[in-house]
């Protein structure tokens, strides 16, 4: 029920007017799931992408898609999971002040959500990879994200919940590759190259988009409603400037592409925002590594479980202590992590002491041995003071090693910037229909959106998989709700 | 040159049209020193105030107002000071990402802004408060805010700029009279109970205010501009939920009427928004007890040099450490605490080992052990490892003591509620010379603004008296630019 067509489209420079029930503005994973959804349920879709293909940062992405309660990878790899458990742990995982209204309808629609992707084109090999890392170097479905680690072991029952595509490091194209096809085959039509500029409001009511291919101007009309869907501002340094300056300058962790339009748009419209200076926050540092040894601050103090999910030490390290913060391990601990993995870090400082050690690092001396001696005393009795496992805890001894990690000290290691690499948080506000809503509250007619350009599931706290599963989660709900579904 | 005046104000409730060349909404610190400006510039003035008499939670502070660079307040008082160390201080006091245009314009201009303030009522004894504190007990009319200590210190050379008006600790009342006396003379009219609703916006200016009086309708007319200047938004929960969600469920540090109003009428004209995510941060601490012991978070480690200005080290608590964080001090020092600044607060906990006093704090007790060792030895041999001065620091010895904070740990203490006081930072984005700017960064035709229903001066850090200081300063620029002056 499209009067569109790649045909239709008129080859020369001019405006031309498109029309469809749905039009989707960005085809990364919340995008494409909207358009999928919106296709099924019987509307004509039109997607815009403003880069010359689609897939989006989603594309470039590790690919992990944060989903339990019992999914079907999950039992067939024999893990245990409920809903509950997987709630309470996102709600530690992704707070303070995650959305807990979200995160009740996403933990509830997981398993569904699971099926969907699957019968969608998503790939999960029943395959666990076991142990910490930012993504498996292999073909691996599933992963941990630091389910096992105190405190969050306490709060809820461990399952593994990293849902991935089968290739190793950056798996996110195989995903995104899969659900275009799908999308294609549904008869969404993509357009590529064509950069959304503004809203068209007409009587209180979002009515299309007014955008831009190759300088010609193209006016996409949505008869049901629109679907933004452009990903976070981290590319946008004005943004970030307004709203999340501590991570100006800082590496970014997108396609390029996150230039925050949608956001924009949004607002101009009258759209809420919210959330809007969280950030993730990534350090080149090796999972596997770190979890051997210690994590420690300027002050030379351990702040925090080294076996959690390297996000959360990562954030805690950036924002809440003081720099530098090192990696503390010894030989042994290097010698343990898998090649692979390890990248051919070695470490920039080494020592047979660890005052030593302090010195080369600008740590003080003596708070660095003491911390050493605690944490050496709760190795050897099996009672971390951050609840490290059994698995990971044994005492460290010299020749010591000491990493950078990019949270103060030096900032280039081994010829590669050390920095808080991240990508934004923030965005529309939407409720758990992916409709956005006004400064008042009050859904605005016409508009849905979802993914990066949306505050999504989280508070101060990221876990990797839960952008591409809130993104696709709230994705479809947005498409459904755009098609009138 | 107005066409008001009290008398033709209609006593019957009604639609009612008043004009005048400036309108200015919230008579605090902003409005006042806005309306005075606009006046002395030969503008009519018209000022509402939403509570029954004007003053708002300026009239309810400690009245502190940061001013330095050389004022005569300071030159009497023989402390030598320059705009440049001012501007050091503040830039890393109110940082990271403190506003820098903001800062050199306030700094630059902190002299003549301390003459015009006593020339238009405001007293500042020549009179200095020596010792840390949050207000002065007495009449003091100049007070240090923490630039003695390291590592402010040794980024600027330190000066007392916290001038303050002449009354024992909540000073605020004493200078918002005086300014509010000028005021009224200067001819300003100031209408109680009117409380702003939403800017009037004609081909794209900003011409009045529509208001409610008791219920009845009002219109103000403003021929030549609209100031903002109606506070911040701490006790609007639905606004906190959305900004700054840390803050919810916190004290409350304002008149009850810090509503967000201006920021949302603001938003409603096209205004852009920053820093909204940033509060003040207050703990039931004492600053003179805090100074004399060890502030230690919930591994049992310091983090902070005790002696910078309190509002520092309790943003630290409890933004950046893991709770509970103590104050642990030894008999002597609360001893050596006057008593009129130790509020009859006995330790919560008292012990003869510092392993005793640790389990009753619930801490580490070997890391309180290590960490009374350290600082004993640093007091010993004068070299603090957070750089304490010398006329705070000594070995602590048995018995010790501890207070709480309300980051983390207990929640009462001698029944009074401990938890994160605060008021918000951010609001509407305003440029150096007070215009409100829309998302594009273009100022909007028609509308001013200053204090806190702008983002001031502040990045993550606060100092008191730069609220009155940025409200009084920014208030006279868009009292000025508002009369076209």
């Amino acid at each position: 029920m499209t009067d569109t067509s790649s045909d239709s489209r008129p080859a020369e420079a001019g405006a031309a007017v498109f029309t469809a029930d749905v039009v989707v503005v960005g085809m990364g994973i919340a995008g494409v799931c909207a358009a999928i959804e919106a296709a099924e349920a019987g509307a004509s879709v039109l997607a815009l992408e403003g880069a010359s293909g689609p897939g989006g940062s989603s594309a470039q992405s590790g690919g992990e898609v944060y989903l339990g309660g019992g999914t079907g990878t999950q039992q067939a790899l024999g893990i245990e999971d409920t809903v509950e458990d997987m709630r309470a742990f996102l709600t530690a995982a992704l707070g303070p002040n995650a959305d807990e209204a979200k995160l009740a309808d996403y933990c509830a629609g997981a398993v569904e959500h699971h099926d969907w992707l699957v019968a969608h084109g998503a790939v999960f090999h029943v395959k666990l990879w076991d142990t910490p890392t930012w993504m498996p170097g292999d073909d691996s479905g599933l992963m941990w994200m630091g389910e096992r680690a105190e405190p969050y072991a306490s709060l809820a029952r461990p399952a593994a919940r990293g849902h991935r595509p089968p290739e190793p490091n950056f798996a996110g194209g195989h995903l995104m590759a899969a659900l275009q096809a799908t999308a294609d085959a549904t008869g969404v039509e993509t357009h590529c190259d064509v950069r959304a500029r503004e809203l068209v409001v007409e009587n209180g009511r979002v009515v299309g988009v007014r955008a831009t291919e190759f300088g010609a101007e193209r006016e996409y009309r949505a008869t049901r409603g629109v679907v933004l869907a452009t990903g976070g501002f981290v590319d946008n340094d004005r943004m970030l400037e307004q709203w999340a300056p501590h991570q100006l300058g800082k590496e970014k962790i997108s396609d390029g592409r996150d230039d925050g339009s949608g956001i924009e748009m949004g607002m101009a419209a009258g759209a809420a925002v919210r959330r809007m200076h969280q950030t993730e926050t990534a350090m080149l540092v090796i999972p596997r590594l770190v979890v051997g040894g210690m994590l420690v601050d300027g002050d030379a103090q351990r702040f925090i479980n080294e076996e959690v999910y390297p996000g959360l030490y990562c954030h805690a390290a950036v924002h809440h202590r003081p720099g530098p913060v090192w990696v503390i391990v010894d030989e042994k601990g290097i010698e343990e992590v898998p090649e692979g993995e390890l990248w051919g870090m070695q470490p920039m400082h080494a020592a047979e002491s660890i005052e030593e050690l302090a010195a080369d690092c600008g740590l003080p001396a003596d708070a660095l041995a003491d911390t050493l001696r605690r944490y050496n005393a709760g190795a050897g009795s099996g009672n971390d003071a951050h609840g490290k496992s059994a698995t990971w805890l044994r005492p460290l001894e010299p020749p010591f090693g000491a990493y950078p990690t990019g949270a103060g000290g030096p900032e280039t290691f081994n010829g590669l910037p050390l920095n808080a690499q991240g990508f934004t948080l923030g965005g529309l506000h939407t409720d758990v229909d992916s409709r956005v809503l006004d400064r008042s509250g009050e859904p605005i007619p016409g508009l849905w959106a979802a993914g990066r350009c949306t505050h999504g599931l989280h508070g101060e706290g990221y876990i990797s998989g839960t952008s591409l599963g809130d993104g696709s989660f709230f994705g479809r709900r947005a498409g459904r709700g755009a098609a009138g579904a």
